[in-house]
């Protein structure tokens, strides 16, 4: 990409005037030191334009891998036993989007994932699987298909599968954006589990209903809700559709928030759920959170930088930021889960959209 | 009451100054001009001590005014046919408190009451009946007893009862605050009704799951769930009292808050449900806003300014503000409405609350 | 005014229904009850309209008994020697409008006003004299010619004049509103003045600078800087103007703001200065935030209400709720202060205004 | 470090499930998926450990280099003639924290930075020089040594020196942090400078005075004060310092504000100034957010992860996330400017420091 920035990009340079250049280099590095001008269009461009890479997860080619992981260690001994989704763009780099991670998440009968807190929020997206619980400072919530939980940054948090079947979810952790920001800490619990504090539910009780405890203040910026459970969602958006309110890009789209401020949930990432009637045909769509998918019913398409990828039920893709998409369901309607960090970039009066202008 | 302010107050002033000081007084109130120092000691005062005094209503007592309302006036011609609550402090005042309104509305099988909006805030607190509906901007709402409704500033609302038996609620407005400030406005609709803009429980679905629509902005401060069923609330208190946290005061004491801000419901009125499980024997309080009382179940009595007050389900009652006071459910659980000005105080920086010391 | 309310004002009730309902309302008053849809339409109005009426005092007409006062009655005694501004729509009631009290208090040489601290706010604007001070929790300022001061509520405050000349300034109140709320509380200082507890001009250094003590948050809702010098003020209006963005209601206004939170500087009082360049000829507004004007500097006049009002430097004048009005300066610049409850308005929800069309 | 996340780290695994593991690991890689349990320790660690290393520029050393790069590349061609503080722990990577860039421009009398916009928010500190200015938005601010300029997010903005001496300035950006998020947008104007639109010194009266303009909404999350002038923040620090409260670890530190909201004045950017007085000997200190500090005036050392940097007037030192530090001027008053990401951090919640315990 040409640097808008180079005023005379391309221009050439006397060799004679680069060579000296060079040797000032080479001098300068030793104090610690480095040209701007040799590297500023590379640090200030024009748009978004990471190494991250649109990518799609089919669930059926994963799931054979995640059982197998489930053969090879134990939830104990991996602490916890997640395939990282990692970015083609960005190997080895264990993030899905520059600033966001994503995994996959096995927990097989009669296991636990002993209790730790740390400063990286994350959240659950159940994916397959029904019974297992996430318990959050001591409180248990039992877990269902396309239930979203969070556990807060620096919460107790710990699972457990005490069904008769494997449950898997997908985690969605904030670890890039804690890693730029250096400030990661990380305890371990005394005992495998956190003991219980409060009989389940009690936070979806106290805090899910339109009501807050008398004066209440909250210790944190995370929802005192920790199981946003999809029966709920799913009803609501089903009420909603009643109005035939469709957004020509998103369809029916909703955030969740947090009742205590009407903020997002989580304060570093946004999590959002939509439903596209069948036929939906989206118009095209720009942003610049970079965003994680995850499909929770039916079946369907997305363009993503002028590429189809088909999707259905539990599959996951990711949007890099400020890449051109769209949605389609053509066969039926679709229910598509997502998150990015739009709640980082709104505080920071940094998030930008483009709608529409179908290509 | 003796002025603090006055620092020699009950000093003999020589009759000669005092004539000379009244002949002084006459002459400039000629020029709209008044001495403060005569009026000081009773305009900022120790403590909370208006002409607003405790009071109860009986619903048996009521219900039969009520009903005969209903045959003195049809809810057309009354516009709104209501009993107003006053105060027997501030007789002719139309106020239930210094700042709040209360009242007790009929509306009978077949009737309507007329759609118009004002400046003024409004809650309906389901008393008596069931089947009758608010509509709020053209969303109806079916209420039932112990929901808790608002009709928010500026907004279109009428009501009307399909159903065969007569709905009583309490009215709960903030006329006298609005008379403070001087900015009432009232408009009518063109015609006696609003016509329908969306389903019935659209916005309870769409605000009060924990979602909100995408990057939703709200256009007032009220919230946008203008139902808030009784049987959600009661489910929560329910859930919540397995966790055993009973305030010696409150018991089990919630407040209904706008999911957009985490503020109370309305922004000039907060509104708060509390439940007293049976032998609850609560400590004294004082609060600097004065609080009106709705029995939603139960029976009871409270010490008001060393005053016992009777209640069962139904009635209403006061508690002005300052007033020593505490709550006692000797025979059975009760669970208590209740709303107030603290909305207004606490955004201006003025509430102030004193907990227990038994008395 | 015909109510809007009562669908059939007007109409002729039959004497025998008549009859009926007056019996009726006799016998619910011994209830505490009465009849909302008689008095509906007089609770619930069309637009503002209080008894609050426009007036104005010209200040060498109030000055002379300003100083007659300071023979009749001490500081000392009198605790605050202030001559209330009386509304005279509102005679005996205290107040300037229906939520605000305005006075003009005086300070003689040598004397002091003894410390206090009420839950009233209180804003002191300087019209005559230089060099009396006022103490703020134990801090003092030294206070000039159209210097705006600031009292907080529930702040130790005390006043004193170490100059050679009487101090006038005009005391702008909170009283009504805190009436309303019923939520007064005062407390006097055990000595007749607090200890100095920082040197002079902390405050302002501290705070009014764009800077902030690190991490620092702030104990209240007013802002810490409780003395905004007219000097500085002054400045700003000189260099802003050079701009030469005219607003063709207000000229040049700006409002007073709390460093920590950008809101006014006092949570139930707005405060304003504005600068009318020679020639302005203002266009017609109205607001809901009935407010009381000072002149600064200059002379011109106001129509208010279709009247004309002539003021010149020091005259006080009120413009009540929703009263169009306009401003003029044909002679040359003059200079504005105001207050008014627009702060409560705002976080309330309830302010509105109406801009232009001449009338 | 030895990871608390691997339970049994150090523990030795059978060659045999090793070989599998490996096998599965290179099966899986070809599906974009990687084991969380073999990175998780390096992902979620104990506490903040980054590449980011304590480093110092003495200004002596680095001074001819910048006036060496006058020579070799003009501000025209260079678009922005910087030499950037490269944190000796991320060589190549253009930064000086992890999140934060730092660098030192030189521009030349009668020289421009022709005028562009980003959404990097930038800071100026000025070091060395006089009379040159910035223009924001089409207003021009002269800066002078300890000036405060912010170029915010997306505003046009410029440079030069119509003075007779070279002139020297940190620039502070948040470069990384928007490649993190992928965020970065750039345009240039079609000028190469931006016209005038307002005389210079009108954002700082206009909203640098505690005033606002008449009902001001602030179209951005930065200050709209663009230029913080050292003269103010000084006299600030030598009133302030008369209460003689002196942080043992801080010394007299006070941070920069935006009028509209008390927040930082940048939104990704907390920039702070503090003295120490003579003789200070600071007690130690950790926070998590990696700090750019500068030296305004004076002379004295800081122990940074027990090692000693001696620092004096216009030197520039880094302080990592969490290494303990403290600072010292046993010779006499030393000021220090600073930045970080706070501004951040505090609002996700992930802010921390720890106080003192000398060591």
């Amino acid at each position: 990409m040409n640097s808008p920035l180079v005023a005379d990009s391309g221009r050439v340079v006397e060799p004679s005037v680069q060579q000296a250049r060079q040797a000032y280099y080479q001098r300068i590095g030793g104090s610690k030191l480095a040209p701007l001008w040799e590297v500023l269009s590379a640090l200030v461009i024009k748009e978004p334009k990471s190494a991250c890479q649109p990518a799609l997860w089919h669930y059926d080619d994963v799931r054979p891998y995640i059982m197998e992981a489930g053969a090879l260690i134990t939830a104990r001994e991996a602490e916890r036993r997640v395939l990282i989704l990692e970015n083609p763009g960005m190997p080895g780099q264990s993030r899905i989007t520059t600033s966001l991670y994503a995994g996959l998440q096995l927990i097989l009968p009669g296991e636990v994932a002993p209790s730790h807190r740390h400063a990286q929020s994350a959240l659950r997206f159940v994916v397959e699987g029904s019974g297992a619980y996430t318990a959050v400072d001591g409180e248990k919530t039992i877990m269902e298909e396309g239930d979203f939980v969070i556990t807060p940054s620096w919460t107790w948090h710990d699972h457990g599968n005490d069904s008769d079947k494997p449950m898997v979810w997908m985690d969605g952790l904030d670890i890039p954006l804690i890693q730029a920001l250096d400030c990661s800490f990380l305890e371990r619990y005394p005992e495998e589990m956190h003991p219980q504090t409060r009989p389940a539910g009690d936070a979806l009780a106290r805090y899910g209903n339109g009501l807050l405890p008398l004066d209440y203040e909250s210790p944190r910026l995370s929802s005192p809700v920790f199981n946003y459970p999809y029966r709920r969602t799913r009803e609501a958006l089903e009420t909603m559709r009643r109005s035939q309110e469709w957004d020509p890009i998103h369809g029916l789209k909703v955030q969740y928030v947090n009742p205590v401020t009407g903020d997002y949930a989580m304060p570093t990432i946004a999590t959002f759920m939509q439903l596209l009637p069948k036929g939906f045909d989206g118009d095209s769509y720009q942003s610049t959170d970079a965003t994680v998918f995850s499909i929770v019913e039916g079946e369907g398409y997305s363009m993503i930088g002028g590429q189809r990828y088909d999707w259905r039920k539990r599959d996951v893709f990711v949007v890099p930021s400020w890449v051109k998409h769209s949605h389609h369901a053509p066969n039926g309607d679709a229910v598509l889960f997502s998150y990015s960090d739009r709640a980082v970039q709104k505080k920071l009066g940094l998030w930008r959209e483009s709608r529409g202008n179908r290509q």
